[in-house]
């Protein structure tokens, strides 16, 4: 076969859910192998296999020891990728897999969210070189003692990064259930349109505002290594959305993409003595529990007293509302106030850079429609602003018109 | 911890069939670790995990490929260590997990099949001198090219078997759903009885000739390298059966167990021209397709014509009447019978070499109940008849009687 390049292939969970879907991915493998690309193709667990696993572990143990769970999570990968060489071999091609270990992707010890030190392709080329389509466990690396370790969640995008960065490879596809990137989720807005091309900045606040296609992390590192993605979806052939350092647009785009996130609370620390140092010893024992905190307000104070305002995963709650509770007592604050009534609505978009009044327009479209903001945060490139959840998806609707997305 | 020595510990997989059985064999390992002994236990995968897997495989290629079947089927001894440790941890004491590749459990390149070359031991008795427990993956290793090997079915014995020699443990325990080895199967002849000791050449026949408790080739190496194992059952404190080199016998034990086998057929091909090299070219042609034949019978030939029957696993019969069809044509022989209502009743005792006229006593109690037997095979410590299937039951039930083990 003529050579035409190196396709690295990243196929999630729903890819692979079942026997089926495993058959397909193994025909657009093939398709692709026939066209005279060689290909990597990175796997991650079936369906939700993953989570299988993690719900049968804490029957065992509620905390348990996160080098086993790794031992335990990395299986997921290893048979996915063994089942997709079987479907691959039936169709003629031949394939081989590998896991994590084997491939020599090397990570530090940081069981369940290790980061990649290094990867030794030597393996991966040689079968390449054999003209065989490589197969390599997603999610999973090894440590130099040889433990196994996972990437944290969404770690086989990371995987797939990775690879096509060490391998030079001339493009790296990421497949999922959905078309690619949306200007903001379809299921809120039906006007909402796929996005043809978005960068790695936009890509980033999408992804950590909230849209949940691809894991932040690995966006970080093709960013870095500026590592083109083409973001996919695996039951159909149309083209998905390309991730990459500059998009050359027709039109003076401002406005990217709405993202919405429900799943934040926020927490109000009232009466506060207005004194430096107050702020710092609530979020150092916010970080020391490993709580992560995103907005933070501190209202200007017009007597000698403050209000601390700030926002954290629901998850985190329980755990926060009782730090916050125990920091209010030592330092004689007022009450503690949990509101988990909240949403987040962002804009985002590399325009803005060059556009002033991109915040105003938003915050009149919100005054416009009766919604009140409780907090603002903004960076380079988004604006963020905490609303009463029964005005979410309005928020997010008006926002797609307004700044020209529903066209 | 006073250290009383080195227990390796088997668990196969209805013994880690569900998380409560995981739960009980976590106590187990905990309580000898608390009597002093520092322990190695080898796991197998979780109930059915291993036939679920290759019906999953199945579904996607009928043909699979021996080193993606290996790379699949390895992820469910991988799962049991894992939750094994996690169930220990909650217990309180310090174990590790081990896949046979971490290990190092070197095999040759025979993928769903692989012979052990060397076990490297340092990372084991590493962690054994930290006093943790150490569990290991049963029936895997992985070649000198990093490739996962399966050891083949009942592997985790061997895996068990193979570390106990090794490490020079002081025991080997094989945990099990049943008390021990029986005089013959409990189902068939509710006086069978638990066997309290029997020599590895006994227990290596009865393995090949039915009795499914114990891996066959995992006997021959403890055989071959002296290890004594002591087959137990993993739901009772009970002892369970001794298999070493050589049994002192109160009394003149001359049949130490009867075994039944219904797994097998019986092929004739009639009318041979009894010349030599006719059978030769027969069996090489079975070989070749790697049909493994049983018993062979040569009719004492009266004309110049003979019969050669022959038993093979009922699972190779089409294969198997095939290749004799093909045979029977090309040396211009009669008809090809195939007789699936077969049976094979042995006996089995080491007690046979220095005793007369035992198989003429297994003969002699046939005859007395009307039971025809079609043919005979003998080895130095047993005696085998194949008889019709409907006789099976009550000539296991005779022998079991007459021969002195249902007292």
């Amino acid at each position: 076969m003529h050579n035409k390049g190196l396709v690295v292939q990243k196929y999630g969970g729903s890819s692979v859910a079942n026997v089926e879907r495993i058959q397909k991915v193994a025909q657009r493998v093939v398709e692709t192998r026939k066209k005279g690309y060689h290909l990597v193709v990175v796997v991650s667990a079936l369906g939700d296999t993953t989570d299988e696993l993690i719900t049968l572990a804490n029957k065992i143990n509620t905390n348990p020891s996160e080098r086993e769970m790794d031992m335990l999570l990395s299986t997921g990968e290893q048979i996915s990728v063994a089942l997709l060489a079987m479907a691959i071999h039936k169709l003629g091609i031949e394939a081989i897999s590998f896991t994590g270990a084997q491939v020599g992707i090397i990570t530090d010890t940081s069981h369940t969210r290790a980061r990649i030190i290094k990867i030794n392709t030597d393996k991966i080329k040689a079968e390449l070189k054999k003209d065989k389509v490589v197969i390599v466990a997603g999610f999973q690396g090894v440590t130099l003692n040889q433990d196994i370790t996972t990437l944290g969640r969404g770690g086989s995008d990371l995987t797939a990064v990775a690879l096509a960065k060490e391998l030079g490879a001339d493009s790296c596809e990421i497949y999922t259930d959905v078309e690619g990137i949306y200007t903001t989720d379809p299921r809120i807005e039906p006007k909402a349109k796929k996005i043809n091309a978005i960068t790695y900045d936009e890509m980033l606040e999408m992804a950590s505002l909230g849209a949940q296609v691809m894991q932040a992390r690995s966006i970080e590192v093709a960013k870095k290594f500026n590592v083109p993605l083409h973001v996919r979806s695996s039951f159909s052939t149309s083209c998905g959305t390309m991730i990459i350092k500059e998009v050359d647009k027709m039109e003076d785009v401002v406005v990217s993409g709405i993202t919405l996130n429900k799943n934040e609370a926020k927490i109000t620390l009232c009466g506060v003595s207005d004194k430096p140092g107050i702020a710092v010893r609530l979020f150092k024992h916010l970080a020391e529990a490993e709580v992560s905190v995103d907005m933070i307000v501190q209202n200007v104070s017009h007597t000698r007293l403050t209000d601390i305002s700030f926002t954290i995963a629901k998850s985190d709650c329980a755990k926060a509302s009782k730090i916050t509770k125990k920091v209010a007592r030592d330092i004689a604050a007022g009450e503690v106030l949990l509101n988990e009534d909240i949403a987040r609505v962002s804009i985002v978009g590399v325009g803005m850079k060059s556009h002033h009044g991109v915040a105003a327009k938003m915050f009149g479209i919100m005054a416009a429609n009766k919604i009140n903001i409780e907090m603002i945060s903004t960076s380079d490139i988004s604006i963020s602003c905490i609303i009463k959840k029964k005005f979410a998806e309005i928020a997010v609707r008006k926002l797609h018109a307004e700044f020209g997305l529903s066209l």
